[in-house]
């Protein structure tokens, strides 16, 4: 019951001290609303919570794209629901790149750990693209929803974090909205103007349909 | 000078009745801030202000998209300055699309006045296609940041208003951020897998470079 | 479950692709919050929770104000919940008035499709009418929680779409807020200095007692 | 120049410790935009800055409505600027009522200092009058945006405070708003109901013209 | 059943009127989000929710600390749940002193109602010491998150408000978070540079083991 | 001028494609409001404006603490202006110590890149430590406004970074607030219960008077 440890609230400041939600460790057990998921008893809350592991180890790049992503949002790490903060690793083996893609939900900084990264994010305004080569120690800022990408423009492996104001920014990658579904062949050109051809190649690489 | 009208404010109201700040109009010569333009003086501001007729007449369609976006954001419309909403008309002729992009800054409503319009939009979440074909009344929402598009499915021209709940969405063609501009070919090629050819191809017909 | 397929979340970007809450379509059978309902389980929203056909059709005119107001905010139309936009129809039949009003919850946007609307708001800093006479496709901004009105100025039928930038603005009919409920008619003059007799004419109108 | 101290703020913590921005006193001297005031610089912020002194002194009810209202938003009180936070004084002589009214911009709670009041609001959702005598030490709670009244319902003067959840929550009186300017007696009429002669006798009192 | 009343909802405003969540009382009975609670039914919602009794009885100040702060936020005053507004009761009998704290949630305003305060907060920007004494209706504001205080400077008992701009401020003692738990002495002294002697001895006054 | 390439943005979208404010680059010269600092014009906005090289080398951790906190705030990296994400390095020595603070601001997310970490923060709640031990690319959240540390629990240097939901957290050191300014020994006594001795001898360390 919440009811119950909320009445130890009213108790004046002399003899108690005592307020809620500090903060709101996600339950992910009960359905999410527009500002998070509902908050963890505090007395089932630990320091666990908001300590996690998940970020630890290199994520498998052994893939098309010789990268890898591995966050850490509400959904992993409900320590941050309510917080308006979280973060991701990125690993980017030689030639590693992560695609074109958005956040919906919140800007980003890369912050470069080993490697070299060649990022850049392109704006709305007048389509201008923003390119830099990043070395170790260096942060970028990519601004809320606008594409962007990163590339490891090194021999060797790229290591880096990207942070968010938010506690889960979305990520929306373009080929992947495009090829990975059944999104209509014809629909994709009609609305990008890619040849057919072109557009069904990938889809047999990523595995969309239609 | 701004000061000498805020002393009214501190009469009371008995006397008199007074607060700042029912709307800010924006001042477009002055440098906007993160949270909009500076407001021009209350002074200054007439009905005018809050009223904007440029969205009366149809947009020019004899284009490459056969279709027009006018439209009403702060820029345009300084009354909107600091009240969270906008709008925008989009005409489309026949065969018209609005091809793929999104809004970096805010949700959208599409509310549908004349002809067939097909819209859909791509989730980041497993990269479901939401497709709707909508008619003369009819209206959909577009989450924020999320990539969509509207096409005109009918055989005569097709009108509609797009609002948003912030003074300036942003807008970002996925298109135009690849091939009009300077961005390199072959890191357009890198960070979308897209064959060299192609990306040529549509640089060429968009004016793009490099 | 919410718990298994948040799992999913957190397989790494090679192989899957994932993050939650692009949308937050409402569970209207569940408790809002402050910030709007909870969500509705992804794997149950389709591309009908976006859509809406409930504005399609002309409001009922024929009453007191001959006017209606058709609202698609979130009790009506779930899709918008947590996006923060939602929109009104409004039917002015010939001499059709939308009463004095104010919307609580956010600013509005006026979009005319058919017929002449002359609207107006009051600043509350110094009482200022802003009056316009809007034709076919004139927009007009209604700043948050002001006094305004629509009435229609022509001799046909005029149409209009309002939107907004909130998923419910809420909305206050001065007359209603006096006249059509049990506020005692003696409040109701201490606080307006309105006459007995107008308070109980209007009482009589409206279906209020007291 | 706010260039110079700010490159301070980039000296490591070891050899100072700083950053921008605990608070934001306002310079009224400067335009205002829609999150609040331009900052004063911090080297010119004193104590003093922080303190009024104006809510001290009983305002004058010798008025219409035997009562006053004496603010300290940011207009009076520059300190609040960016805070989120602003309080005004109540008094009200016997007899006394503050009128119908809204604040567009917040939320408001009512501490009684002395005397008895009787205060209500109105909801928006079915129009249901809330209704509370308070008395010296209660607290209640006035919902952004609705119509809402204070009456002193004792023999001897009564003694408020209201804060709100804004550094400006604005104040719109529906009787100043009707009646203290020059909205046409025909368009009032037209939107509230009310008979000409009702609006001409209070547009009479309160000074309206039109 | 919520879903009952919100088909209400969707009634034409020409034969009824009517929209959600002018306010959302709180349900402590079920889980917060970071938003704040869930809402009671409207149906279940009286004027007794908005109203608080609480606050009109002086704290117990026979204490360590000679002080009692009596808080009216969202755990003790439902009312106020997702309204961005609560207030405290502050008694400081001769002597008393409401110990050095933040409120990591919000902006506060202290208003004196009777006797002498002398207060003051601290600058993170360069440890600046803001003090002020106050006396009958003077007012004084705290900005978000900072360090202060409050102490009876008179020799009469002293009684003041405190509103915030959020419906729980938080408060962190830093007497308390330092001393009044199971908080290791040899972290204490690393984190704080204070010895040992002085921290087993605060320890002990309040409680505080380890 | 500002006005003249805004003139650009209401061309129609066939012509060209144009919004503003895709980001808003910090003008430090000019005064910040609650919001951030006004943005620099966009056409002398370059790629250089939103990368910072300023954390790549380690902060001097040869003073008292044997720890240094680098940031890249909007003060230093005015890319960050209006994005609602910053960053900051942190070097701790063996035996360094960043001293227990709070961020009034935003909360905060460790990751860890060298070495061991022992950190901490205080609930307000109930003043319960949350204590963790973090080892290299182990990750942890502070919740904003609470007080915590983070010390160097192993024998080699370690190296973090800290990253914010807002774009100038603030930092306010306990000991710093209470010790290295003027606030005057006694008031620091009265709100803290430390003894004068040890006030006097931490004043003295740290450069304190009065």
């Amino acid at each position: 019951m919440y009811l119950q440890y909320f009445f130890l609230f009213s108790i004046l400041l002399a003899a108690s001290d005592a307020l809620v939600q500090d903060f709101c460790v996600a339950d992910l057990s009960l359905p999410p609303g527009p500002a998070g998921y509902p908050c963890k008893k505090p007395s089932k809350v630990t320091a666990d919570d908001f300590a996690y592991h998940g970020l630890a180890a290199a994520g498998n790049t052994t893939n098309i794209i010789s990268a890898a992503v591995t966050p850490a949002f509400d959904g992993q790490f409900p320590g941050v629901n309510g917080l308006g903060v979280s973060i991701a690793r990125l690993d980017l083996a030689a030639g590693g790149v992560i695609p074109l893609h958005t956040h919906p939900g919140g800007s980003e900084i890369l912050v470069v750990i080993e490697g070299t990264i060649c990022a850049g994010f392109i704006s709305s305004f007048d389509n201008v693209v923003y390119l830099k080569t990043l070395y170790k120690g260096d942060i970028m800022v990519f601004p809320q929803g606008l594409l962007h990408f990163q590339i490891n423009s090194g021999k060797t492996p790229a290591l880096g974090f990207v942070s968010f104001g938010t506690q889960n920014p979305g990520l929306q990658i373009t080929d992947f909205a495009l090829f990975k579904n059944d999104f209509p062949t014809e629909l994709v050109a009609k609305t990008t103007f890619l040849d057919l051809a072109q557009i069904k190649k990938l889809k047999g690489v990523l595995g969309g349909t239609n």
